[in-house]
């Protein structure tokens, strides 16, 4: 059985892995529906779309091991972490759901990436700068994919409006995450290495309130909770997400079989 | 609860789903990689592949449906079959297994449809022959891709030389059924639709030869053992496959949520 790798965690890296953790986990939820999507040609967009995410999450989980120094690649940033060093937000470890809960939950999460690749794309990190130009392509057309379902969930029969309403009351609670700044927003910001995840808030609210409004959906009121899978507090979801993913290269370390 | 559709199996149809069938299965058993492979890499290279496959099992049975004259499309020819009107061959159909005998199975499978899809190029059917053209240079990257990893495990560790030869022994006893050839194939050899399989055999049996010869793996001997998956008689694991792609389409008709 692998050991996990110690991260060795400065805001830099942090800022890093809550991006590259993000595209991460939210690739294995969409990759959940390969072969299980309701029509083939929807297999396939939420293939290409977890794709994306893997290999956005590729280079930016290869760019924090450069950062932090220590040899660590992206397999085995990926693979050899204990869960308290994943970053992701917790809105992308939820369990997959049912099409109206993924649809909703990619164009949130697409929103948000696009906003935050825009912004990354004058870092003072050129790598990070070029990471973000490719990236936020792929972005853009996440959200308009995903927005375009909600909006014809929210406009179809009785029971799409049932299930689409039922999935923005589930997963509007983890909006506030998005926003909150800390420590690390604070010093990224200082270095010109990316935005306050705060300063993202206002252009998502305007954009979702838009996609929310085409689909007849009411914004939901906020809540008092606040997910934590930023700093590293996660759901019970987790840790089977990360049972499944480091499988392989926990019990044959390097292994490629 | 869905009912089955009803398949209309002139020779021409047969052929086509032999042909769109393995394809999709075999997509099916590739998906399930998605954030599994052993490195990130290969999680992609698997994805890429098993996008591949959908996007010409979707060719291919559009093309069938339309063949069929009943009006069924991609997805109800996708989802709603009976089990016996799949016509896959058996080799797909198999449990993913480890690595090697995913890259071994690829490598097997990419190399047989190469060959297929490089005469029809020339089917007397314009839109098959056009399905192909694009078909063909996706099965030589899917061949070469494998072939390679069937070398470097060949070549690698004792464990993975175990894992390969391992694989080769499970896998070759499904190699007969590749290249019978039926009333199906005689139809279609003189419809010029496409080639009998059988026609295929030697050219494969080069190929193959090539590849176990630089990863210093001896073929097996021929075994007695027919599969059957091409005449629409499967394997227990068929019906653990179509439950899970099938199980959207049935409970909710033609439901998208």
């Amino acid at each position: 059985m692998q050991a996990s790798i110690a991260i060795e965690s400065t805001p830099a890296v942090q800022y890093l892995l809550r991006l590259g953790d993000t595209c991460l986990i939210l690739s294995q939820r969409i990759a959940e529906w390969s072969g299980h999507a309701p029509i083939l040609e929807e297999d396939i967009a939420l293939s290409n779309m977890a794709l994306d995410l893997i290999g956005q999450a590729r280079a930016v989980l290869t760019h924090a091991g450069r950062i932090e120094g220590l040899g660590h690649d992206e397999d085995q940033l990926a693979f050899l972490r204990d869960e308290k060093d994943y970053r992701n937000l917790t809105l992308v470890e939820l369990p997959r759901g049912d099409f109206a809960f993924t649809v909703l939950r990619n164009a949130m999460v697409a929103t948000l990436m696009k906003l935050l690749w825009e912004r990354l794309r004058d870092s003072s990190d050129a790598e990070l700068a070029g990471i973000a130009g490719k990236a936020v392509k792929e972005a853009r057309y996440h959200q308009q994919h995903a927005a375009d379902w909600v909006v014809r969930l929210g406009d179809g029969t009785e029971e799409s409006r049932r299930r689409i309403e039922a999935a923005l009351a589930d997963l509007w609670r983890y909006t506030p995450e998005m926003f909150e700044s800390d420590a690390v927003d604070e010093a990224a910001a200082a270095a010109g290495l990316g935005p306050r995840w705060s300063e993202l808030e206002a252009p998502w609210r305007a954009e979702m309130r838009t996609i929310l409004g085409e689909a007849a959906l009411v914004e939901p009121k906020e809540a008092a909770f606040r997910s934590t899978g930023k700093k590293g507090v996660h759901t019970e979801h987790m840790g089977y997400i990360l049972a499944e993913m480091q499988h392989l290269q926990r019990s044959f370390p390097g292994g490629v079989w």
